[in-house]
């Protein structure tokens, strides 16, 4: 139930068009479902115009399809990251709309009407191909919070014309992703070439004294070029968020 | 020299209202303007729509007097950070226009038309009066990136009345950049009342085992609520840059 | 045998009501009993007014059933922590009474004589279901310390109402226990809300740079909220003594 | 103004024995006065029984002098911390029954009418004389609070005689606070040997591998002494709010 | 081939109790025998009075077999640290005589005739039952290099009585070994006791913040008793050789 | 492809010796082929004189396979490192000429005409057994960059006399890269001993404090020895690089 | 008031040899004298045959002073360490046969008979120059507590030949204090030579990547050569106590 | 007296050239001269073809001076790093000769022979103005050495055009020296564009998460072009004694 719905059902509450008694069946979970184990928010898709997405790391697999449960009543649609094989398994089984990305380990069950994409697309960017689950994280979240994504793969610095014969198409892009484990220097070098928001998303991917991302998302903090951001190690779900909120708002 | 002045001067020597040596003139340190102990990025102003910017810190008196007067040149304005107040009595002597901003430490010197604020404003929210160096620092910058910027001051979240406090004015700007220290929980707390993006800039305020900032920048990174991304610590100036793109490309 | 018991041992003795070899039997391993591998430390029971506590990490299976049987045998209960499966079951199936909880990994045999609730309730509040068994296991220690127990689930500071919606349980508290990850900053919106003493508790949840409960950590031993004080990470037990010792000397 | 000034004062508007412009001018800066460079949050002696305290470190000395005065014109009193000479000398010099103390770097103004010391006395350790500072500091705001502190100096854990001889006056406490450097040793020793709440300050006090207190504050989030809760290094404010909390509630 | 041996080998040859020839078969692999894989340092037992030690982690089964064969051959003896029961159970089939402790993971095969013990008793101590693998493999290794040892089990700082009860064990002690986790306080309280050396060996026991020992090798690094020195985490192999040097000198 | 082939080819082609056509085919994924899920870059035998290598670590079998193909077809050859012993086995089966060397994890197909070895051989020098692996992959590497590699093995700096007795061999190279773990003294005993440049490369070989060969690390940046240089942690691939571009230009 | 005047005191008063009266004046500060900011623990010259030692650092000069005053009285000498010039100057002036170190920052007032050197002595050997301070802290504590001491002087391991030619000097000590900055490589090539116990003083000279000593730290925990101890960085007080302890009870 | 002075030396005396008396004079200092507080390595001109260097940071003005001189009457030249404007004033005040770089911080005395540059230059780059005292210094010593050197000054990765612009500069070098501080990416954009070594220095510019130059050596370090090698934060000495040494052997 995002704002246009609740906008909706209050007016047609108030012209009479519906009883208080069904507008009390759809508002009674509002704005806050206590599971026991958990409490969904669903005043969520009012405050910030999409819904609770499930974290299904450490959690348990009935507890994973009980929240999707909740959420698909509410909203028609849920999203799940960092799911295992196990609990795809179990909320496919029941929701088979539901769309299961092993490398991305997301689950994305969409709404009937899908959100139409609004705006200039947002660019995924990334180094190498270890990058390619975070990537993916970060695609589908985009596109399920209303993003159009093009991705360019695989342009690490050690080869600059690689990135470089991207420049057009980074230049189109309303904001744009930079993956990189490693050294993280390819935020910095996307970061001069273009004049839309970069946001650098460290990965993981690495050996010895890159400390599990830990070098890479220093060298992206200390990025010499400006209008760079930064989220957390292998958090491509963040990133996707902030790039769609981003793009909601300008034209093409 | 920004594209829109390369555009028409380009079209005026194609279409014979300059000659080729008037054009010359204005090009011929273009891109990059070598100054022996640095290299200007006249091209920035084209690729990335605002000229370099000035890192005073670290730099000669008469160095940071040097890049402002060839940016001037080039520009007719500059922008420097971190300055001194050597440099900046250096630099407001010789461009009495010049405006020094002694707690967030820039020097501005703005163009002799002032860009039109476009977009909807970026608000800048602090956690505690330590933090209103950094953010005087943004403010100074997102303006003179064309933004227009509305200040929320001391709303640290133990006393949360002040931050719901000001909900409504938050929910209207198109970008808000979060300034704390200490714990830097303050992001963490916008970012769930608003569907903008969030910029979260920890500051190296605090004691102990803060750590000169890592505390509160290693709680931004882990904020739980989605679309916030961080900068470095008491980088002021890159939530800036980041924030006044965003907001550029919005409506009102 | 805690403090009131050995005194009546003692008063018995003085008054002649028992006989000084049936004090020998019930004092021969008082203090400190010597299993080879261990020393459990009866006197702490009259020290601290609780017998010692078994932390099962570490502990072959046979050692921990010997330490338990010695702790039966002087005070009639005992409580274990970090206890594994085999662990339980090589315990339960000795002492039937032990109360098993696989999420919290609590072994807790209650004395015969379970001890009677004192004081205001101790708070347990967490900020996600991933924090449940640090939860669960500060639950069952501070049952055990003879405190009431008041559970508050799932209100971390993305979402703020929920925690606001929980105000005057929070305010009825004699000490609140916060359980929080990632950015473990749902201490200091509860320490601005309360005037009771806090304890936060970081747990090791989290993703990338949360480093294993070091950004939580951080975060909340820089609270700027006024009385929060912190325990190790994941250390629910630790928390829950240090409640329990609070609030057993207040009024209701 | 706390809760109690409150209820009076609406006590008498309600029945008519003050006028409601009387209390209009009471009442207005309530509860967050707005000085500009600072939000005073006159609201926290209703919520949490105790004004805000004045952190003066990083602030001018204007803005220290006129938050005092805002402090002292709202309820008689006021706490300040972290000051430095200067600070001092202006703030005494307006209100000359304001308390320096050059070695805790506090400023403290009682109100007309001191609080009566409540429950059992808040004890205060110190492993070795360089931790006097954060103990004066801790003993100043433990009094403001309204507590009974006493003092044990200098009894370190290698000469383990000293604090065992202070054995007695330890369990007499309603809560200790104990501060330590070096290698934080002190509070494990003293939590085995008393029953009630024991809250460990790190102190910055080393040599080397210390630093800067990490070394002690790692110590104290290990303690293998049940009961042992940690707060920032050299945070001695802290530890005396979380301490006088605690000892509010109990009996003599 | 210690010290002794060579002598008496070059002795014999100048006496012409021996050939050339059998002297060469003695010798042919001194100072250094070259195992392709590794070179078995021979030298050392002249050196240092001790031959090379095989540290077993890390190696395959029939390495570890192949150098235990050649210092067999060279010394009668030889003693392995950190084996695996699979190298063990190798070890064992060919050296029957070959000393097996699954706990401290030692392998030590004594020369026919051992040593005789030298010097005052090496005490080894530990804080919790968790130390025991280390304090083993001290033992072990204290024995072979001719030391006596004594063991103190499960004395904690968080119950000081049972350390006081062992002060006069400890006072008569050549050096003293003491092997602590968490916090590592025990080598303070045991160093302020004693006047003889104290080597410190912090463990990886613990949880949390206890970062696989850092915290407790920080606390023995920064001890406020003089005379404490430290080896690396869980290293009871080399507080043992130090140890045994040390009262190798001593009288009884 | 490298330089020489390029630049006959595009002589045969000026001089009329193939048709376009025929060149188009060979340059047709030149400079970079895109496999979808990687971008070869064929360029790099160009620009640096050798074709990429394939960091098979995070990569699924087919995709190294694949990318062993094109690399095959373009160049006749391929290098691929940290190898999985199911990733040899395909590319073993598939190209039966493939080196697989499962200790240092490399998988090597020369050129049917292997380079001739260039310049003074590179000497790689172990402290330990346990650094055989990180040798192992840094000999492999520099034999197909086409260098002469000599080794030195087991030679730790508590063993002095084996270091020294292998003095002369160490003068005679043109590169040194020395392999040690644990406090990664080796680099500074041998960069006082010879005059060419020396890379050292720290291994994660240790215990407890060595924090998986960061101790080493620092160790080796702090080197006293003037002109050694490092690289990541168990990289034996980037220092076998930087040796064999070292010697490639030196006469014998 | 060492064991021995202890002993004699005792003697003298059981045979009458003095009054009880004049036996209290000598022992009424015993075993710990109060001074209000400290407790001086004269006991320990008893527990551990050496009084107790001033770390001036930190200090008021009036308190070194005062401290200075008590020892001296109770037994004829003092020592402090880390002492300012300030202090020294206040000292000196007041006890004219103090030795101040203004390198190693210690004062030092021998008793009036100074200790007979007991045993083997203490060999001090510096890596470089720069170690100095901390060599001659080392250097005056352990002939205070009764060493004899050498010194090997700027003999690091980037020059072996240096080392090497005070072979037979080091073979000849009881035990050695090696002090190393930089990579700290020093102690293990010197545990490599000799069979005595060694000490290693990481100092926190160095740039860059030491990290204020914390590379030469890590490098002497992790020797590969066995014996070696290692103590807190800059801390030559204690290598020292530890060195004259053990060669304490070693013969010539 | 450098390998071929000795070498000619001994001839001389061979052929009756010179007598002993004359050849001892020479020879009496060498390999080691002892001044007390340092030993001068003379030998190391033998050994490794050039004098010691000083280090001139943390040594008397003094000592330097006692150093110089030493070097100066046994080579003719001398070098020193890290001067203080106090050190150098001395040194030049003694040696008119010496050239005092003071953003470099060297003292260097030419022989009255300078080297004849050898083999390809030496190319140092840097990204940013605040690098250059590093890149001084590493020129300084890389003339010193025998090697030409150019410089490329400010083309740092945020705008890439300038350093591509140097390309063929870069590509004509025999080693590479990159400095840069922040991220720390240039070296991997250059090491992607050149086939020889490359040799990064970190520095300690930047501000916040750049903790004093470790992201920009984490980068480095993790660096993902092939043959970048690292030395310690703001080491431009050791950067330059590798890159002269590389080239010592080059052709041109």
């Amino acid at each position: 139930m995002n704002r246009t719905v609740l906008e909706s059902l209050l007016e047609d509450l108030g012209a009479g068009r519906i009883t208080a008694a069904a507008a009390f069946v759809r508002l009674r979970d509002f704005p806050v479902e206590d599971l026991g184990f958990a409490q969904v928010d669903h005043h969520r898709a009012i405050r910030q115009d999409h819904p609770e997405v499930v974290l299904c790391e450490h959690k348990a697999v009935e507890h994973v399809l009980a929240i999707c449960q909740r959420l698909h009543a509410a909203h028609g649609s849920f999203l799940g990251t960092r799911a295992s094989p196990e609990q795809a398994e179990a909320v496919v089984a029941r929701y088979p709309a539901t769309r299961w990305d092993p490398l991305g380990r997301t689950l994305y069950h969409p709404p009937s009407v899908p959100p139409t994409p609004r705006g200039r697309p947002v660019a995924i960017v990334t180094a190498g191909t270890s990058d390619l689950p975070v990537a993916n994280e970060a695609a589908t979240v985009a596109e399920a919070w209303g993003a159009r994504v093009e991705r360019i793969t695989d342009v690490g610095v050690a080869g600059l014309h690689r990135v470089l014969a991207a420049s057009d198409q980074l230049r189109r892009a309303g904001a744009i992703i930079v993956v990189a484990g490693m050294e993280g220097a390819l935020p910095s070098v996307v970061g001069g070439l273009v004049d839309c928001p970069v946001i650098a998303v460290p990965t993981s991917v690495g050996c010895g004294a890159s400390f599990g991302g830990l070098a890479a998302l220093l060298g992206m903090l200390n990025s010499c070029a400006a209008g760079v951001t930064v989220v957390n190690i292998d958090n491509g779900f963040g990133a996707a968020v902030a790039a769609a909120r981003i793009v909601a708002r300008t034209g093409e």
